[in-house]
């Protein structure tokens, strides 16, 4: 049976590249990292989902990015923004993806499987450069030159099915394939409960894309963040 | 002043490239990980080293790469050769440079270092594929398509001042430079005094470099390892 680790983070997309790696039925090896994130909700959302899509393990390893800063996601004392802004904003974590497929690829060595799927996307996403195909065409080629897998085994595909499609697009792939995006959780600052903000950027996305989707949006909003996407 | 983030082991090449670092004048900012090694003596090199060369700063980063397993050097199981052997060694880690490097990068984005050291080289190594230039290039063209840094900023450079040095010539070059290798571990299975083995592979390596260097060689060897490099 072919392998592949799978990157999950607890969110909508990498629940909907779990769902389609087992849809093409790979041995799904999850991984996820406890990186200094402001909330653990989101590694509670991602072993109920692992859990429910069936993957054959789940590791979860820590790495503390908080000891760098630098994001509003790792560091209490910067503000998470709730309008859209010019750039790259200031969630965006410090090489996270490049750390991320990196150790994903040292486990891909160990347990000889030869895809590593991860669930960027850079049609509805925050403009992260770490999310666009040329940063993954990047990785995949350093990952064919750095291991025994690429220079004596037979290769390593990083595996991105979603980069191309729309939110809606990947909310209405993953419904047809019976993910329950109630347990996913995208917020960028949810509360203790898990509930979502509503207003950051990441939540835009997934309203957004429930809406155009045509879908119920299961997702637990504060008390006065409101049902109205659009603000 | 110029910063740059280096990759700093505990052993010669690494105290080698800070030395050449400090030398060309950058601020330095050294990091080295607690990554499953089997011994801890190599961290505390670590540490004189970094004062000893008068680092600007150290952080030593916890990951545990052997929740992976897969190397000899991370895995008590796996026995390390003491002769030379074909193809990539069992001492291998899988991936271990891309995920150092990765985490360097998070750093030097934060810090706004364009430079990252890593004391790689290619002529007396033990054949791991991420210590070769065409990794090296690889890594450095994801970098900047990776980060904030490469995208909006002045870019990110790999710097890898031994990678086409012999032990020898590294060896000269850090004693012009003042470096104490007696504080430096090089060994793949030091005892719990950091006494070098004399037999791994890097042992072999760093005994011949010094001969070849007709420098006094400072390593501390168990008893009976002898002192005849060439076995």
């Amino acid at each position: 049976m072919k392998r592949a680790v799978v990157l999950v983070s607890g969110g909508l997309d990498s629940a909907t590249t779990l769902a389609m790696a087992c849809a093409e039925g790979y041995q799904c090896h999850a991984l996820s990292f406890r990186y200094g994130q402001r909330h653990a909700v989101e590694l509670e959302a991602a072993e109920r989902i692992v859990r429910e899509l069936g993957a054959h393990q789940h590791r979860v390893l820590a790495i503390d990015l908080s000891a760098f800063g630098g994001s509003a996601l790792t560091d209490e004392n910067l503000k998470v923004p709730e309008q859209p802004v010019e750039g790259i904003p200031i969630t965006y974590v410090p090489a996270r993806n490049t750390v991320f497929l990196a150790l994903a690829l040292a486990w891909a060595e160990v347990l000889e499987a030869n895809d590593v799927f991860i669930g960027v996307n850079a049609v509805d996403y925050s403009g992260y450069p770490d999310c666009r195909p040329e940063f993954i065409r990047a990785f995949e080629r350093t990952a064919n030159v750095a291991t025994r897998a690429g220079v004596e085994g037979a290769g390593i595909h990083i595996r991105t099915p979603l980069i191309d499609m729309s939110k809606s697009e990947i909310i209405r792939r993953g419904l047809a394939l019976g993910v329950d995006y109630g347990m996913t959780i995208s917020c960028y600052q949810p509360n203790e409960e898990g509930e979502a903000c509503g207003r950051c950027d990441s939540c835009r996305l997934r309203r957004q894309g429930f809406v155009d989707a045509g879908a119920a949006d299961p997702t637990s909003y504060t008390m006065g963040s409101g049902a109205d996407p659009g603000g």
